[in-house]
């Protein structure tokens, strides 16, 4: 939907006028909207698919680099996305501090660094939870070697998904696989600097088919526990068994000081890497209401970012829309009147309170993320933007030659 | 949210202008919305609850004739409820002719007549499964009775659930007691009047755990096809395993031209009986998406009911908000640009077409549905109206003796 | 099937011949099972069933007392089961010594108290989790009540099942309820003597469907951190999302010394209550793997019960399969090669080890159950015996008059 | 567990005495057993993985004669896996009349066609339901060229996995799609000769993650429908929702004169392709019982076939135990007191109907299909005298230069 600018700025008009009769303070809910921060991961730029087929399209990033001019493109329209999620091996490059200085070039930063310990020959049968010693010794090496590359760009942030389980009954024992796990993490733990933190993802299931390491927000939390004040959890919202009430785990683990970031995406089956709210951006609200009424909890520690695949649409389009959506979802949330929440709560009045949340969930936001798009240096219309722009026939033709990155 | 005429009036301006630079033909939509029709369920005006427990609420009805007086309620609240679902035997009374009066006194018909196959203590392993031979006949018989009265009652729909399973593996035969279902609906099949149909209704489980007779739509379609023409089906939204695409299952009746009709409710885990349209939305829409795109065909034959458990908050605040729920699913739908929606699809343009169906979504329908519930002579706030009417302190007082009708 | 004592004679010595030649002490074996004990509880002597329809048996106690003789009927014809769960208020008596005495007459103790905090009109929107601190009051001193009652039929268990949560977003507030929880348990804790235990368990969703306050065990471990050592967690067969791991839930709670005890039943979609192992009798076999792994830490203090709906099958023969399969389940994992399991594990060889556990578990171990049933004094075929001994018409026709007591 | 042949001999008789005792006709149960066919894939000979990874193994083919060549062990080994489904283009070849000469000099034949409509370029969006003719048409084309190799190989099955669906709402019309898919396949239907059958499979989610064309029993049922009487239905183990009965569906596709073939696997989560039987040897049992039950409906035309991956484990022996668990539950099934259970189920008798398939499924039958695998010239342990032979070791060395082949 294209629009002429005003239109939109009648739209805002008329919003804003709205929610000012409604009670809200528009300006404090635009300030809270240009402070909203979220990290686009490198993978989601290359080439992705399901274990039957990875299509490629075109002017997909052949470099490292390239997947930061992509994502500076991202930033570029949407004013919020300033740093970016690395992937080692992937991401490696023989010059990281080249790669820091291209980023800074670009506006953007380098953001967590995520170790993989699912992909080398040896880690078929696991990493960190390996029976073998030598498997989980050289895991461990890779974390390290990922906390010396996340102070080598400037990030604070590893981020660990550990894709350890067994695929049959009797394969391992659970027990032993976990007392192996926190071992081994102690010395990467231990190598932490200040105001660095780890983040543990857990996953319900795959690759794992029997049973995961870390298959839920207790193992993970239980294993932070143990770790000490620098580990926090790590909630990817594809990572759950059907049904789990997922706000209800953020609100628990703001709670319980371990919420340590997210990985954006949505599904509908399994861990399908969709488009963060697309599958149920009412879900998605009801996160960011959890999030708001943490307040300060809420912003300054925890990690947003995105951690999708966009099999079968345009890579950059697809991230232009999770950034909007995500924009759109906080939105929503800030306009819940909390006052009234708070009464109808305890007033036991359920449809009072419920209604309380649609008031603000069927609010159009869309002018008002528009407008705070723009007075971030953004466009009010990124897709369309971008669409206008000519950068995906550009990249097309310069990224023609070589080979398209992917995961692998 | 209360919002004075003004604000009202300005906000519909502001939509329709809105729309109308949208290309939409609001005065279609309009119409489209006046014609929508919502059956309410006798049942959901009584107590409910779960097996752990029925919460009595005050000023439930005592009588079936109470129950179509809070329905008559809502129909005025709405304008779009004028027809009533009852169940037998909970409303069995001896004179339904008199029922049927008082009905049209309050502007109200009789909807769909609901066998009730599960509460006997016959049926302990059964109705029309039943391996004993003089169960099946015992249930056979009640449709029967049911055909009378709904032709006594002026009502040309059955609305059959059959809650037959087991909940051992070996209890019984799954074709065998196939073989029995089919046999034993052929006299009551055979005894449909033209113009009556009987909506055949599945379910994944429950009260059944290890099998269910009908437990998806292919056991009830295959059904359906043996009986003949006058047996649809009905989709309950809260009766299918998690994940099921409902929107695609509705498509596809659809187009076996087998759509009876819907219960409408939603649900989070099983068959949770929430109002229809509080844990996904977005699916509430994608439904009406696909009924709006079948156009005459979801029109005339198909029953939209409701079939809700107010459990825990008010009942008739909850069925107002149910159908203002799905006036709005409907609104949006009728926004969908579908000459964009086609031609994003077929050119393969992804993320074009699907935020055709996001810009549909995310625009605040409340000024029009508002607007048509004034029109057909409801109210544009029907939960704050009603909450000023004193409707419920009334019937309150006026229903304190006697006993409050539930399921039993 | 019945078998002559000669043909049973001669299949143990069969399958002892075959043990042993597979390096089994059959001795030791023996013994384990011996040393096993099942709770059942009071409840699933009485009637029960769903929302829909709780259908009368013939025969069922109108007291507690005449669930006492029940239960000792089963523990009569298996000898593992000497003590019973009880239920207050449903079991609430005049006199609980009298009740405790009565258990003594019959070789019987009483269990664990199971407190109820979901049926009192005050609990419709909570009661620990409540928003109204009088309801809250309520519930703790129902919960302080119960720990007198233990103490006075000489019961060391408190086993807590909290229905509490919510059914729709907004309707209140998780984290405002989990302080509540947590602050509202302290005193009942508290009040808890040396050797008395508080069992938390926890639930996926209902009678709430949109939030439960302890869904899952992450959520009730968490709780039993901060209240304290005497509380563990209890884990509950049907209480989990589909396809979640349960024993690798048991393995890890046990390592968290936090593992109190089981509530043993079976499912295929929700909490459907069915005979534990009638749905996949080889997860109920892992589980006990598991168990048997952890050795002295799942035999002292692990409280092993029994928590089923009989709906539609007798009752007292559905107690006694239910623990036959739990003696069976023990027995095949008893069987399990632990030195090959191990050797297997730690020389990766994944189907190796797999197979270890498919020879225990398709061993047929029923000889041997049945030979440490009668070691006890118990039956071979106890429900066989069972249906010979005419209880079931006895009773049936003692307990004709009266009311059958049920879950109300 | 190796074993004496003097020892199993021993656990024979005692177990064939037990059978007879019970009233079982040994002979009439090993004749069954040794009818049973389970046809192998070629593609779980290569290697295989997830989206994350895909893990060589050492002495995997390279060629689709290798892969004949590890088939050959598998039938060697248990006299029962005469034939190989092919996969094309994964198993194209030039010649295909060599394939099949080489087939016949292994013992074996050329099973099921298995057509790939999901790795071309042209597939992004679909395949037969894809927007555009000409993408459907070149499907269309590879049909008719399976076709064709069908009648070359002299294989009278074409198994028909259509992966086409969307991943985002408003992506693509359902009906249409659906329509193209039926005009699509009325070719390729056609085209079929006398003896030849078009196998349809379904599966609910996975490579699309928003709908799938065929995601369940039904739709594919309704296709059949539309084609004829040689399109009939295919049941892969792993391809329904959590929780559905697989066996009821297999029931009723009997019923229905549709049932075509299965594809055996286990799942605990998704499409998990794990060894069949070994998450609930339980269930997969209960399918025996139902293809039991239907005789010779079961016998002459369904197609029994493995589809697994094989993705940490070793592919050889994982088949070898895939299919010793096939004989195992097909043997169990066999051993059902029919009688007994039909009583049971018309007296309403429940737990007496449910014990009778525990008495079958308790039942410790290796020594039978052990028995039966020597008649058939296999092996009494196949994966022992697998292990034992240096087949493995052989082919690793054999195989050690060229590529393996795997899933492109």
């Amino acid at each position: 939907m294209t629009m002429s600018d005003a239109t939109r700025s009648s739209a805002y008009d008329a919003l804003t006028q709205d929610l000012t009769r409604r009670g809200v303070d528009v300006a404090t809910v635009e300030r809270s909207l240009r402070q909203q921060r979220i990290e686009t991961p490198s993978w989601a730029y290359g080439n992705s698919g399901t274990r039957f087929r990875v299509f490629s399209q075109p002017g997909v990033p052949r470099t490292p680099f390239e997947k930061f001019a992509d994502a500076a493109e991202v930033h570029r329209l949407t004013g919020v996305c300033p740093s970016v999620a690395i992937h080692i091996p992937w991401d490696r490059v023989d010059d990281f501090g080249a790669l820091r200085d291209y980023a800074t070039s670009m506006g953007l930063t380098v953001g967590a660094i995520n170790p993989n310990l699912f992909q080398d020959d040896a880690y078929r049968l696991g990493s960190l939870c390996h029976p073998d010693p030598a498997v989980r010794r050289q895991a461990t090496e890779h974390l390290l070697a990922c906390n010396a590359i996340a102070r080598g760009v400037g990030s604070d942030l590893i981020s660990l998904w550990l894709a350890d389980g067994t695929n049959y009954a009797g394969q391992d024992s659970f027990i032993e696989r976990r007392h192996r796990l926190i071992d081994a993490l102690r010395e990467p733990y231990a190598d932490l600097r200040d105001g660095q933190r780890l983040l543990v993802e857990y996953k319900f299931f795959e690759p794992a088919f029997y049973h995961t390491d870390l298959a839920d927000w207790g193992m993970a939390l239980t294993l932070c526990q143990k770790l000490g004040p620098r580990a926090e959890v790590l909630v990817d919202l594809g990572h759950h068994a059907q049904g789990v009430n997922v706000e209800q785990i953020v609100a628990l683990l703001i709670d319980e000081e371990r919420l340590g970031g997210f990985h954006f995406n949505s599904r509908k089956y399994a861990d399908d890497d969709l488009i963060v709210g697309s599958t149920n951006p009412f879900e998605l609200f009801l996160i960011y209401v959890e999030l708001v009424a943490a307040g300060a909890a809420a912003t300054d520690r925890i990690a947003y970012m995105i951690d999708q695949s966009f099999n079968v649409e345009s890579k950059i389009e697809g991230m232009l829309l999770s950034v909007t959506n995500l924009q759109e979802a906080l939105a929503r949330a800030l306009l819940v009147d909390r006052p009234a929440l708070v009464d109808a709560q305890r007033g036991s009045d359920v449809l009072g309170a419920h209604r309380v949340l649609l008031d603000a969930f069927q609010t159009d936001v869309r002018p008002l993320t528009a407008k705070v798009r723009l007075d971030l240096g953004g466009e009010a219309d990124p897709i369309g933007t971008f669409r206008a722009s000519g950068y995906a026939d550009r990249v097309a033709t310069e990224r023609a030659d070589g080979t398209a990155m992917s995961w692998t």
